[in-house]
């Protein structure tokens, strides 16, 4: 049998093809392999046939639609906030972990261990309404800008993600993120970079509050975490509030595999999805040894589980959004 | 200027207005105002206009969209689950509480406090995998009847409600429950119900385990509240979850009160109702000095704010929905 995949394959064109809904990929199997998928359970003829309503795709973000490399950005964020509200009150840097943070000595600021990254995300993400600092992270994208790239944060996106994004809405599937980020942060330019709207963005939280600020009714950012979207909580989270198992995973690290292992254990047709940054020209080469996004699991067991490992230097034809 | 609910009250018809989208409201003042809040925001050449992605209506569950008396439906599931499994094993019934549940003893349940009430919920939610939960909600919904009135729980939904819902929807808004009962209880019914889905569900949660149970990846109910989606709590969820401010409220208690605040506090159009339960001959009424569902500050303030009180005796022609 001919598959629509096949004929991309070989270059062949018919007038029943479509356009290459994925065209920043490679034509290899990885490429291959989604077209088939989405083609089956969007074909009511065929056995792998899924309903719209349980076209379910859920992606991490960091190192899965955007990069996370030197660390992750929202960190980036937070060592900025930190270091320039201390440049403007010295007093503000009260433990050593504030101090590493402003003076941009990430080794230091590893070794205060979980707790000074709490903090320095408490410091820079605390005691503001929701709006204002949604309306901070945006003025910090307008300025920052990333150290070995120069480009925007948000501009740091995998085209191909964009593309299988697209397509897989495209096809009826509801996109959602479900990231150790957080929720609030992510969503200041989700829509934007990613299409995906408030209410699919699903994240790491911090405590909020209702209060009423000088008459007005807000929804505050208080300190301290109120959940870690990570590992055994994205199969949680995603149950928590989307309350359907996805047919479609998608991530990069071993924070992702509890929310593929669960995706793809459920009845029918699945398929999960891991981006393997293999690519030290184009982007950033990590994997077993990293700090951040580590992959081990996923490479060692994601295969046999019939898993698919995207190869970023293989797979895709382009990396970052075209000028 | 005539309005269209003008025109409905006068029982005038003209080619231009649509048929009735309320028809168990009575030709009262409410209906009005909720047909002409749906139509200046559904109006491009009206000043309250407000674009599709925007229309996010959400509703409090007990004693707004079905009935809470004389307890919470849940709770009564709870007892009867304790009540269930103390018949078979007295052993399970391990304090006063429970007890008190397994005899059917309210006054007595009430006296051991909150504590006691989460004794219940734990015995009867926790340790089981979301799906088991599910299917031992439908079991017993089919089974259950309402002591009053004879009926399934599930069929104790306020038409009218059923109605505004569907007009919602009709004109395009997204409807949401935001609910202090159970997330995953609710789950069970509220689509066949109400036509929301799951991830239109928003409610308090019991702390979840992921767990390989005998091979199989399986969200699993833990004991112990994770999240109460009550008060303060729902602007925060809702802030959560959907990350957008609602433009119509619909709530029945105090417990509805600041969700109504924060979603009438936002810029342009917003609508905030009260269904405040005024027939003690057709459903129940209680407001002030109920323990259940109670309702001061919303009649005391609501009507200053802006508020629509829906009077149920006056205002619904039908309660539940036709046989």
């Amino acid at each position: 049998m001919i598959t629509r995949s096949l004929c991309l394959v070989l270059g062949l064109t018919a007038t029943s093809l479509s356009a290459d809904p994925l065209p920043s990929w490679n034509d290899t199997e990885a490429k291959a392999r989604i077209i088939d998928f989405v083609t089956d359970v969007t074909d009511p003829d065929s056995e792998m046939f899924v309903v719209q309503a349980d076209r379910i795709a859920v992606f991490d973000n960091d190192g899965t639609l955007w990069a996370e490399q030197p660390v992750y950005f929202q960190l980036i964020y937070g060592i900025d906030v930190v270091a320039r509200k201390g440049a403007e009150d010295p007093a503000f840097l009260t433990s050593d972990a504030l101090r590493a943070a402003a003076a941009g000595d990430m080794k230091a600021l590893m070794a205060t261990g979980q707790e000074g990254l709490i903090e320095v995300l408490d410091a820079s993400h605390a005691g503001m309404s929701v709006d204002a600092f949604q309306a901070n992270v945006l003025e910090w994208l307008d300025t920052a800008r990333h150290p070995k790239t120069g480009m925007r944060y948000d501009e740091m996106l995998y085209q191909p993600m964009l593309e299988l994004l697209r397509y897989l809405r495209d096809e009826g599937f509801e996109t959602y993120i479900v990231s150790g980020g957080g929720v609030h942060f992510m969503r200041a330019f989700a829509e934007n970079a990613y299409n995906i709207p408030p209410e699919q963005v699903i994240g790491s939280t911090m405590n909020s509050s209702y209060q009423i600020v000088e008459g007005v009714p807000t929804v505050v950012k208080d300190a301290g975490f109120s959940f870690i979207d990570d590992k055994e909580g994205k199969p949680i989270a995603i149950d928590s509030k989307i309350g359907k198992r996805p047919i479609f995973a998608g991530g990069n690290s071993d924070g992702d595999f509890q929310m593929l292992e669960w995706t793809t254990a459920g009845d029918g047709p699945r398929l999960g999805l891991i981006v393997h940054h293999t690519d030290a020209a184009r982007e950033f080469a990590y994997d077993r040894d990293s700090h951040i996004g580590k992959l081990v699991r996923g490479l060692d067991e994601g295969p046999e589980r019939g898993w698919l490992i995207v190869d970023i230097a293989k797979d895709w034809e382009a990396v970052w959004p075209s000028e």
